[in-house]
């Protein structure tokens, strides 16, 4: 054939796959209801040319939480039982852990014990597991994990618990020219490994909290050293600082479904013309957790759930509004 | 017409010029000699499938500096031209100024004076001229500023005094798949606003120092509010530092022009596989300016040129290698 010709072939095979993905629709996961039509509006509104909601193909920036937004974050977030299995991995290498607490409690196995000291606990374990080594070393340890923990109540891989309906957003909103961003309280280089797999989303198009790197030499080469100290809290009024650094714009669209995603919700909003803002709220007991208010972990406080239907924000029921939670729900 | 010949006469109109464009020379105002064959060289061998050096489109990440190696950084950096100037526009509003160094020997005119006392003198004139404000505040006192301000010695826009060259290679790198950010020890946010339109690089490919912001609301709106503290310096160490904490991925190619991208540099040749590492040397006293170990702006050492020639970095002779330098000669 010549070589013309199998272009335009080409083209004319594209051109019916794009007619057919269209016909179908690009949310099987969500039931019919307020929450997908807030998003199918909101889409078709954004990318219509000449309508006075109409954003640009560059302005198209769409923000998502992690933990309790895109995967799940019961019984306790995923990063900390990370951490966790870190601390008992190490433990051979710190023999002084065995009379030092938070490391004592959790070596007994007493996770709840480990956590008593609250965020100051949380810190030293973080620091204690997420420090020390290069950005490499660092990244082949998460990548290493991911592949094969499991999590404790399902069974399945970490990245299995991510939610389908979500995963049909990201993609819905890609297809319409939406750039999706991470702005997450999760550790930046906790995410990076295995976001471009699970989500679509590229190492530079993620956020997250960061503790601090050095650019030294190691035996001739040059490293990033992982210091044990803070860098960045990507949390609450954390966010809109974050997507301010990191991506310069201010989103369109933005997800969450815990207090600390307020402020990245607010900051959407006053952006003016077509916004959407969203929270996944967790009440679905049977499929996946029901917690709210009363929750230390995704906390979806009352005054939270009034600022939503005070300023329109949507709410997504995952009881009523997802079909499916899981993709190995069948 | 019916809708379906359309699409294959546009797809057809759209072939054809993707074929005259390939068979054009992608860097006309670079002169035949090695510093254009090592880019078109590594270009090829980059993204030939199937070749050792074949580096997935995902991993084609492509940073440049941005003061000396994208624009003119003479006679001081373009960004304290900025501050000089706003010095001025707020003067009547601290009239403190007239007896307060460095400001007073400013407001004389004197911009030597100003800067003897160093980093210090620049570090309080950048404070006092780029915090304080929103972000949107400064994002609009850039925008103006850039739309209007002359260079002192070609009466050009900045704007103007970008090298036509890099703008052919920022061109040809994307059309070959690569993502092109910027990694500057400049302001990031006195990038953003203009680097889209003048370089094709959107505001979230851009990675420079920065200070810290808040998160505040005034008058019932949320504002993030710029603050007199240092956030990040995107220099020298920094360099790696921040394209590890902003593109997550070590580049394929580098571009720099002084002491400050060293480091740069070296972290993307430690890489391994097919990688590019260019500094632009600035050996052009008629039609640009010619400086190097001595210049306080865009220093580069004798140490910096040993390190190239030993590690195979390519020089780029303004003089030599490039057939035009600004846009506005012809």
């Amino acid at each position: 054939m010549k070589r013309g010709r199998k272009h335009i072939l080409a083209a004319l095979v594209a051109l019916a796959f794009a007619t057919v993905a269209m016909a179908q629709d690009p949310l099987p996961s969500w039931n019919d209801g307020p929450a997908k039509k807030a998003i199918v509006d909101f889409v078709a509104r954004a990318t219509k040319a000449g309508s006075p909601a109409f954003v640009p193909p560059e302005e198209r920036i769409a923000t998502f939480d992690n933990d309790g937004t895109l995967w799940a974050e019961q019984p306790i977030y995923f990063q900390l039982i990370f951490a966790l299995d870190r601390v008992k991995a190490l433990a051979p290498q710190h023999p002084e852990w065995k009379d030092k607490e938070p490391f004592a409690s959790l070596l007994k196995g007493d996770v709840t014990g480990a956590l008593a000291g609250g965020d100051r606990s949380i810190l030293e374990i973080v620091m204690a597991t997420h420090a020390g080594m290069t950005a490499a070393e660092f990244e082949k340890i998460v990548t290493d994990w991911i592949a094969t923990a499991k999590h404790p109540k399902t069974g399945k891989l970490f990245t299995d618990m991510v939610y389908q309906p979500m995963l049909e957003l990201l993609a819905y909103l890609r297809a319409n020219g939406f750039k999706t961003f991470i702005v997450s309280g999760g550790g930046i280089e906790f995410m990076r490994p295995w976001t471009e797999k699970v989500y679509g989303i590229p190492p530079e198009q993620v956020v997250g909290s960061s503790i601090k790197t050095k650019y030294e030499f190691r035996d001739g080469k040059p490293v990033l050293v992982r210091l044990p100290e803070i860098n960045f809290i990507d949390d609450k009024t954390g966010k809109p600082v974050g997507i301010n650094s990191h991506v310069g714009r201010r989103p369109v669209a933005a997800f969450g479904n815990s207090d600390g995603d307020q402020q990245m919700l607010e900051w959407t909003q006053a952006g003016g013309r077509a916004r959407l803002m969203m929270l996944v709220h967790h009440d679905d007991a049977r499929r996946e957790w029901a917690y709210g208010p009363e929750s230390k972990i995704g906390t979806f406080s009352d005054s939270l759930m009034a600022q939503a239907k005070k300023n329109g924000w949507t709410i997504i029921s995952m009881k009523n509004d997802w079909k499916r939670i899981f993709a190995f729900e069948r």
